[in-house]
C-alpha cells in the first residue's frame, strides 16, 4: 500500500502522458487543457488504492483510473456549458476559452476516449469494466437531468433528493473502486462490498459538501461560502428545513429561495438563521454520520486485512473530517 | 435474403419497442422523439443485411443495427446544436424543440446507450463490437472537427477533404456493415473486405450528394438544391474547380464563397457555371464511380455466392443511381 499523495503523483503522471495532443488539434487541445487542469484525483486514486487492497499491482489498474478520470472530466466539460459556468478549478472552463461547440465535440470524444481505454484489459475484463462504465455513466446522466428538473420544481422530497445525488455523484465514486476490484480480481462479493462502500461515502460526501456551503470555513472552503443559496439551490438543507419549519417560515424560506438580491449578506444570514434554528443543519449532520458510518459497516465485511480496513476507513474519515 | 424495406421495417419495429420513454422523462423523450423521426435507417439495413449475407439470421444482428442507429442519431443531435440547425427531416431539432441543454444530455445518454446495446452479445462478439464501435465512434468525432476546421481555412487539400468525408460519414457505413459481419462470425479477412466495401461505397455516396446539392433535381433532392453554395461550403465541387480554374477565375470563385447576398440565383448559377466550364463537375461524377467501383472490386473478392454479391451491388447501384 502506498499513501494518497503517492497514488496522486502516479495518476498524474500518467495523465500527462496520455494527454499528447493529435490531430485535429482543435479536438484534442481542450481534452488536454481540462485532464491537467488538476483537481484531487480522488476518484482515480480510490480506483489505484483498492487494486493495491485487493492484492494487486496498482499499475495494472492505471487505465481503469485513468477511464474514471476521464469520463469526470467530460462530465465537467458538459455540465460547464449547461450550466453557464466561466470558471472550473480557477481558470477558463473549456467552451469558455474555446466556444460551447468545441465543449460539446471534445466532451463527446472524451466519453468515447475513456471506453477506449479499457481496450488495454482481457476480454472478460474489458466486459465489466465497460458494463459497470455504461450502467453508472448513463446513471450520471439520468442524475444530471434530475438536477436540472428539480430547479423548476417546488415539491422535490428528500427521497427524491437522495437519488440525485446518489446518481449524479455517489455512483462513479463506488465505480471507481469497483473496477479496482474488477481489475485485481476480486471475489463478486467483495466487488460489490467496495461499490457500496464508494457509494455510500460518495453520499456522504456530497451532503457535507452541501453543509459547507453553508457552514464551511471562508478561509479553506474551495468555493464562495453561501453559494448554494445565493443560487437558490434546493440542497438537503433546505429540503430538510422546508419539512421541519412552521408553515409561515416555510413561506419566508421559499420567498428566500425566490429572489436574488444584488447583496446577499442579510439573504445568506436569514437562510443560515432558518437553516439552524429549524434542526435542518443538525439533521444533515446526522445524515452525513449515518451514510459514513454505513460505508464503514460495509467495509468491515470486506474479507481484507484488518490493516487495509483501516486504511480505507482513514481514507475515509479524511475526507469527512475536512471544513473545506 | 430478404428486400431493403423488410429490413427497414424490422429495425423500425424495433426501434419502436426500445425507445419507450423512462425516468427522467425530459431526458429520455428526446430519444424517443429523435429515434422515431424517420429517416431510411440506411446504416441498420446495412447491419442487418450483412448479417444475413453471411449466413446469420438477421435477427441476431437487431441489437448492433440499432447501436448505429443510435450513434448515428445523438451524433445528429449534437452536430444540429453545433450547425445551430432548426430542422431535421422537416421537423423542428431536438435542441429546437427542447433546448441546447436538453439536447446535449440526451446526446451523451444516447452515445452510452449505444454502447449499452452490445452487451446483449457474448463476451467475444461484444468486445469485438466495442473496440469497433469506438474507433469509428472517435473518427466520426475527428470528421466533424475537421469539418468545423475547413470552414475557416481557405487551404483545404483535395486530399483532406477525402479524409474528413471518410471519417465524418464513409467510415460509419462500414462499419454497420463490419457489425453484421462480425455477429455473424465471418472470417476476419471478410469483415475487413466489408468495411472496406461500406467506406468506399459510403465516400462516393458522400460525393453524390455533394454534386446533388448542386446539380440534383429540384423536385425530388431532399434538400435546397445549391444549399452547399449558398452556405459557402468547401465541397470536392468546390474544390476541384479551385485547382482547375485560372488564377482570375479562381479569385471570381472565392470571392463568390466569401459573401452571403440575400438573393442567391446569380450566385448559384455563376458558381455552378464554373464547376461545369472548369471540368469540375465532371471531375466529381468521375471520382464519385471511382470509389463505388472500388467497392464493387472489393465485393467480388468476397467469399459469398455471386447471388449474394449482386444484392450488395445492386444495393450500392441504387444508392449510386439516385438523383435525389
Amino acid at each position: 500500500m502506498q499513501t494518497v499523495e503517492f497514488y496522486q503523483n502516479a495518476i498524474i503522471k500518467y495523465i500527462s502522458d496520455y494527454a499528447k495532443v493529435q490531430e485535429p488539434k482543435n479536438l484534442y487541445e481542450p481534452i488536454a487543457y481540462i485532464l491537467k487542469l488538476g483537481g484531487k484525483r480522488l476518484r482515480p486514486v480510490l480506483t489505484l488504492m483498492t487494486a493495491d487492497i485487493f492484492e494487486c499491482d496498482y499499475n495494472k489498474a492505471m487505465n481503469a483510473a485513468l477511464s474514471v478520470e476521464v469520463f469526470h472530466n467530460f462530465s465537467l466539460v458538459h455540465d460547464d456549458i449547461m450550466d453557464d459556468a466561466p470558471l472550473r478549478r480557477g481558470k477558463q472552463t473549456v467552451h469558455e476559452k474555446w466556444d460551447i461547440n468545441t465543449g460539446i465535440l471534445s466532451g463527446d470524444a472524451m466519453l468515447i476516449m475513456a471506453y477506449k481505454l479499457f481496450e488495454n484489459y482481457d476480454v472478460d475484463i474489458f466486459q465489466e469494466l465497460a458494463k459497470l462504465f455504461s450502467k453508472t455513466a448513463l446513471e450520471v446522466c439520468e442524475g444530471q437531468q434530475y438536477d436540472v428538473d428539480f430547479e423548476t420544481r417546488d415539491d422535490v422530497t428528500i427521497s427524491e433528493y437522495l437519488k440525485m445525488i446518489e446518481f449524479k455523484t455517489a455512483v462513479l465514486v463506488g465505480a471507481a473502486m469497483k473496477m479496482g476490484a474488477i481489475v485485481a480480481n476480486a471475489s463478486i462479493e467483495d466487488q460489490n462490498k467496495i461499490y457500496e462502500f464508494g457509494k455510500n461515502l460518495g453520499i456522504a460526501f456530497q451532503l457535507q459538501d452541501d453543509y459547507l456551503d453553508a457552514f464551511g470555513n471562508p478561509e479553506t472552503f474551495g468555493k464562495q461560502v453561501g453559494g448554494d443559496i445565493i443560487e437558490n439551490k434546493k440542497t438537503y438543507l433546505y429540503l430538510k428545513a422546508l419539512e421541519f419549519l412552521n408553515e409561515d417560515d416555510q413561506l419566508q424560506l421559499k420567498h428566500l429561495f425566490s429572489i436574488s438580491p444584488r447583496d446577499n449578506v442579510e439573504k445568506i444570514e436569514t437562510v443560515k438563521h432558518f437553516f439552524e434554528t429549524s434542526g435542518s443543519s443538525s439533521a444533515t449532520k446526522q445524515a452525513i454520520e449515518a451514510y459514513s458510518n454505513k460505508a464503514f459497516n460495509i467495509l468491515n465485511t470486506l474479507t481484507i486485512s484488518d490493516g487495509k480496513k483501516e486504511i480505507l476507513k482513514n481514507f475515509g474519515l479524511g475526507l469527512m473530517s475536512r471544513d473545506t
